[in-house]
Order: C-alpha cells, then structure tokens, then sequence
C-alpha cells in the first residue's frame, strides 16, 4: 500500500472547530503504456496510452489494458512487460511500461487507430460503438449463475477489503467473486477502468481468461467503458454499486452479459440477463 | 431533460421480495468533437477527440473543451458551433460537433500533440503534467474569498439542483457558486470531466472568463484533470464532495488554487489554499 497514499496536512472544518491534522491522499501519477512488436530484425515500439493511474500492478494494468481494448487476445502473445527506463529521470523510472509482444504477433495498426477511436471512446454513435465492441467480445458462459443472497453479500466484501479507500476515500474499485461469493482478487485505482484492467491482467498472467465463472463488482457506477472491457475478458455477470448508464445496459444487453446495478443495502436492479440471478 | 433520460424496465430484488418495474436511466452516448481552421481558402478540419457524454449542452461541451486543453483562450476566435450531419445517418445527427474558428486563429498542431499527451493523460511524470499545465493557466484571484459557513451550505444545494441525478443515481454534477453561496450554474454528466467542461462553455459563450469570482463545486472526487480544467478557466476555489488526488493538490498547490475535499455533512478539508476561506 505504500505506493498507493500520499501523506499530507490538511485543515479540518467541522462543528466542533478548526484542526489542523496529518491525512492521507490515493496517489495520481500518469502512466505510459508503450508495445514492442516486429520482427527480431526490425523491432519497432509505439505508445498507446498514457493513463492516470494509483502507483501499483502497474504491468498488469498493462497488460490488462492491451487485452480490453484487443491489441492482444491471449497471455501467450507477450514476451515481456518491464519498466522503461527512458531519458532516465529518477520520478520517470516507473512511469513507462513496456509490454514485448513476441515477433509473430501483427498488429494492424489502421485497425489500431479505428479501434481506439471506437472504444476508449467510441464510434459516433451507440450502435456503432456496441458494434465495435461485439468483434472481441467473448461468447458469455450460460452455465455461470449467481444467488440474490450472495449477490447481497459483495459491497459489505468489497468495502472491508478496500484498504486505501479506507485510509483516503479516494479510490475505485474492482473485484472479482466465484459463485459461492468468495472474492478472489481486488484492485483499487483512481481511474475505475483502471482497477478493472489491473483484475484483468492479474487474471491473464494466471492464463485464466477469459473469466467465465466470475462475477465482477465494482464500486461505482457501470459505464459503456466498464461493460466493454468485463465482455471482452468473458466476465458474464457485472454488478455495480452504483447505476449503469444507458449505453452500458444497452451493450450488456446485446453481449448476453448480466447486468446489476445499486448493489447495496440488501438491494439490487437486475437490468438484464436475469437468467443468471437464482433464487437461493 | 428528456435527451438525458431513457425508459427501461428492471427487475428489483430486496427485503420486499422481487419487481418488475419501469426505471429512467442516464443517457451516455458519444460525442466527436471537430474543429475547422485555416484560411478562407484553404479552409481545413481536424476531429479532436470523442467523449462519451450525456446529450445536451453539446455546443458548450465541445466550446469548453477546446477552451481547458488550452487550444483557444477566447470566445472571439470562435467562429460558429454547429452539429455536423457528416454521413447523415439520423441516430449519428447530433453525435458530432464542429467549432469553426475564425480563419486568423492558429493552431500549432505539434505543440496539440504535446498538449493532448500531456493535458487529458498528462506527461510521465506528475512534475511534468504539471509544468504542461500551468502554461495555460490563468493567475488565479487572490481578493476572491468564501466562508466556511457559505462552503457547509453548497453540497445541499448542488444535491436539491440535481435533477436527473434524483431520477436516475447515474449522474456527475459541477455547479459554481458565488461569494454568497447562489447557484449561478449547474450541468450534469456521466462523465465528470464533461459537467465541468459544459459549465465553463457556457461561461465562455457568455464573454464572463475567467471565472474569478466564483467557487466550483463538483459531485464526486477531485482529480488533476478537474483541478487543470478549473484552473485554466480561472477559478480560485475548488470544493469536492469526495477526495482529491495526490496529484490534484500538488496541482492546485502550485496554481494558487483553495481545494476543498469532503464538503459534505457540515464538514471540509481545506488542502490548499486556506486565505480564501474566512471564518463568518
């Protein structure tokens, strides 16, 4: 956790007067996300993304991210993931990761470009976005089902699990369950796709994607962006503590995903994919 | 308000047992944001980015937009905003926004690149984003001050203001305020970065930037995007219902800016900043 929070002092109004106290602040810093791709002979590198993130499982985020957005597909593409240690700036070190595709991986970069442009934020409108999105969109486990009474056990896991939200309440969250309701793995990060890439990419280091016997919460509200990357990595039920929006209903909907929102409180909305919420 | 909400129906399982119902859902579908530039003769377009935003308010997004990444400092080098019915599908009408800029107006295409890379995602480092930034920032006003009486009264009136927020859980606000505490203007978004984006547009359309003589307060936490955003368009006080970033209070540290955090149940955290905020 200590690359997570920040010590600072802050002043505190409150009724009961003015205090000046030490506190604790989750932790911003940008990350460059660049691949290495080509033949051995001629190997080139690009840069893909430079992302807000909490300092952490930053080559899981990496690699996490380059699966969602379907630059690669499997674990077995990746020759490496390391720290760039460009220009060589002490505060820089660890702000650049690598990740090394082995030579036989093509990229097609005008796809790239198209790709980017339809997911991190879309076509120009919802259906072309969804569209987009449904080309590297895993088929959704039918099998995979739930209990309501498990699905109300997950904010009270997730919230006691949330360590540095609980020392800043300044970080999202993003954690994965099995059926029986048993958290298997939690990030938290100020940027919420960020928390799910670095669930995604701890998840396909373990080559156990796509993730068809889990179900996903996360700690804030379910976005279009969200629903893509939870569909791509084969995830069938997503379940928000906060409201979805319309395009994520929209896209979960047509990627066959289950889709809860206001998971809190003994409570929640199913907005589709019902099938996979029993009763027991 | 009814381009932000959309019909659905749901399933709702709680304590009472389980019910199909209809529900409204915030609406988020993306939005291209263009520019045209040059010479009369030699007239040329450019698409900036893609966002996915809750419709309404387009032009102000897009206007605003262009004013916080620091691509124009005025509202006189705006020549016209308009929908762009590029390709003409209906569903895709209102999706893309063009901001003709008056043909004198120059745009240095490399120094974007840079600034894009380093603005909406920053630099490698957390100095460096913010060096980039404060380029483009205006000095903020030190004779503008607020009570911590007025402050414990703004979450209150940004909640009861909410509108779609009431209807659907699934929205972003940012609103500014005046020395006073009155609601000069209020937007909602799903995405927080677009709220304050279309507060400042409006601002802008109205010839009133900077916007020195008022607080801005914003629905969820502080990040270094939000702080950058408000410093650009001159706003001295910036108070988050939720936490900032470690990166948003260095940020506003080195701005001059007053950030508040957790202005909520009679209560804040001042950051920085702490000479605008007296005590009656």
């Amino acid at each position: 956790m200590t690359n997570s929070v920040k010590h600072t002092n802050i002043t505190k109004i409150s009724d009961s007067g003015i205090e000046s106290k030490p506190d604790l602040l989750a932790i911003e810093e940008p990350l460059e996300i660049r691949v290495g791709f080509g033949s051995m002979s001629e190997r080139q590198q690009k840069s893909l993304s430079v992302t807000m993130r909490t300092p952490g499982h930053d080559f899981e985020l990496a690699a996490g991210f380059l699966f969602t957005e379907g630059i690669i597909q499997s674990f077995s593409q990746i020759e490496s993931v390391k720290y760039c240690e460009d220009g060589g700036k002490q505060e820089q070190k660890e702000n650049i990761v690598r990740v090394e595709l082995k030579s036989e991986v093509k990229i097609n970069f005008e796809k790239l470009q198209r790709h980017f442009y339809t997911s991190s934020s879309c076509g120009v409108c919802g259906k072309t976005s969804i569209d987009a999105v449904k080309v590297n969109c895993e088929s959704l486990s039918d099998s995979f089902t739930i209990s309501s009474e498990v699905v109300h056990s997950l904010s009270d896991k997730l919230r006691k699990a949330q360590l540095v939200f609980e020392y800043t309440g300044g970080l999202h969250a993003s954690a994965i369950f099995d059926a029986s309701g048993n958290l298997i793995l939690l990030r938290e990060d100020v940027g919420r796709h960020n928390a799910l890439d670095k669930i995604i990419g701890a998840m396909l280091f373990k080559n156990e994607t796509p993730l068809s016997n889990y179900a996903l919460l996360v700690s804030g509200r379910a976005s279009f962006e969200l629903v893509q990357k939870a569909a791509v990595a084969g995830i069938p039920v997503l379940a928000a503590v906060g409201a979805p929006s319309s395009l994520a209903v929209q896209l979960a909907n047509d990627a066959g995903m289950t889709l809860l929102g206001f998971v809190r409180d003994q409570r929640f909305n199913i907005y589709c994919g019902e099938q996979r919420i029993t009763s027991r």
